[in-house]
């Protein structure tokens, strides 16, 4: 378990570092900041492709607590003490993320100053995260989970552009972008609300795959 | 049957939700209309590619009444009967992710005010269908339909580029795309223009692919 | 035969009128010139790999004499007219491809003035030349042909930017875009010292191959 | 073994040729330097994909000495001659894949005058360099050696924007790039702090990997 756990945490770091990271290196050398998301939503789509191709046979590479408990949920984990140990992991590596991210860029590990929580914002986080996990599922219980990677990287690409909110669509994501006052930061105020939306959405994108995919693989 | 219909209301939902919202993000944060449709462009990419995958096993994942049409008429659909129900499904779900893409960007839901009906465009709508369709009947009758999502997703990336139109090539998106007057938007006025552009491409396809690939997979 | 022909020439059409049409669109949307050359080679990368995809079983997909040429010599192609059926064809569709794009955007067809015969460009399309029948002789030698069209879309993708003439590394394309007086023009006068450059290229790589893969799968 | 170093020589040849020659092209045609990066790490992901599946079958696609290190310490190659023999090729190929480029867009070969050796940037250099092998290294010991080519590609063009340093990551590309003054350089005193930053990430990799992924398939 501990391999797993391990493996959670260094995935979700350097998700949150490409995150964190390429939205810095946007900032710092381009002026449109369409342009800058572009970059941020291009890097991410690569890095988070990678992540998931990288520890999928460890963890199952869910860098995600809203995925894990789906998982948990849907059949896919079989304990709390394993879910538990994942969202743990996923926290710290998170935080971890952004800090490295500050630090290779040398810029300071701060609370962020960017205020998210809109009532569009919050819709598009349910959104968002309804789709991520909708995708997800679809895959696995139709027998294509090594397909998960570069849909899962594909997805959040366009969901960076489709959301108002630029889709965080991860409660451990979102923390670590609390820790950086740069382009892919949201305030600790915004943080609550994202995660809130984000759970709703994940719980919608099960019950609408229970209609959709009603033969699930693993149940 | 209605799950099949579901599948397509939810993915053409989300197909226009993509096309849409992707574009209001880009005019809002790019000052270049080709960076914007560039932006608009790969969301497009990324996101159609996903929903073709998600939906595939369960509907084919057709979104579009042109596709729907020439299933019908080369014999990938059984009945009038389910091919008017998934064009129905594929209109409300047009309209409603048009409304969904404005609702996360808090814009109104309101007539597009932008004209496109030129004689070019048309043109262009021609070929974009064409293109479409054709590619769609290649990969089924050839037996390569798992790489109908990515290709179908990087022609609709190029034809945003290499026809005037921007390729709406899909009358259902059309429709949807009426309602929302920003990037993607089209006038009422151009809609039914469009559609009939659209029809006549396919028609073509369906010849060109009689020619080419006379050997159908499903015949 | 007139199947396979038929293939190369709606193959090359389109090929050109995707290089020219996203040149012109990019031309028309963005100020920077950069931008409208990653416009032009993203929709190029899209569009070529499409349309590989779609007509491999058919043709060959070579859309390309000096391709034609090279698999001639190499074995690929039993005999010269079929070869010189394959080259006409080409021809003839790089040029409806130009006067195609040039109908959709509303411009004249007309004689390109864009010089673009200088010594580094045509150092650069012996370069280009050469990595892309490489690439192709590799790919075919090591029994991977399946992963010729994304391959040979991502090599365009990357040659349009890392040799100073933007690779145009195809006779017949070459041709073609000589009749758009737009982005992608290339002047008359240039046409033929590109088209030698471009056949020392291919001659190179067919060198390079018989000494790095000599076992052909085809010989 | 010459023709698999020629394997090498001729790929890291290339490579260098596409990060160099895309970066004059860039900076030639783009103001915004975020644009430039943007060009530069998309020609690379689609040139470095390519050139791994050309010569994966041949050589392995190291064209990157610390990568070579690492399979002569894991296992992955026979004796120290071979290494030696690659390494060998991979800084000659880096060198001329350099003066290629620079001859192809006719500016001078000459020492770069671009220092790069901070703090910060050596500690993105370990980073980027440890997630490269980490990812090589997670993809042969899990029976996917196929995906290296695409997932290395991909990583790549997410390490240009989430590492400060743009992730050179690789010790011949590194003394290839010092002999260009153009976008992609790097000055001649950063060279030596690079390498070192390099091989602390490779040696970091190994620790890592063999506590993620025991199971080494060639061990």
């Amino acid at each position: 378990m501990w391999r797993r756990a391990f493996a959670e945490l260094l995935g979700t770091m350097l998700l949150v570092a490409v995150v964190v990271g390429s939205g810095i290196m946007a900032q710092q050398l381009s002026d449109d900041v369409g342009l800058q998301l572009l970059e941020n939503s291009i890097a991410t789509f690569f890095g988070l492709t990678v992540l998931i191709l990288l520890f999928q046979q460890v963890s199952g590479s869910h860098f995600n607590p809203a995925v894990t408990l789906v998982e948990r949920v849907v059949g896919g984990m079989d304990s709390w003490t394993d879910a538990t140990a994942y969202i743990g992991a996923q926290i710290v590596g998170g935080l971890a993320g952004a800090a490295l991210a500050n630090a290779m860029f040398g810029v300071p590990t701060t609370w962020s100053t960017t205020d998210r929580a809109t009532g569009p914002h919050l819709l598009a986080e349910v959104v968002a995260t309804a789709g991520l996990v909708l995708t997800i599922l679809a895959l696995v219980r139709t027998g294509r989970a090594a397909l998960v990677a570069p849909t899962v990287g594909a997805y959040i690409g366009a969901a960076y552009w489709f959301t108002s909110s630029t889709s965080f669509a991860n409660p451990a994501v979102t923390i670590g972008r609390a820790i950086t006052d740069t382009f892919a930061g949201i305030a600790p105020a915004s943080v609550l609300p994202f995660i809130g939306a984000q759970l709703i959405g994940a719980a919608l994108a099960v019950v609408i795959a229970a209609a959709i995919f009603p033969r699930a693989a693993h149940d």
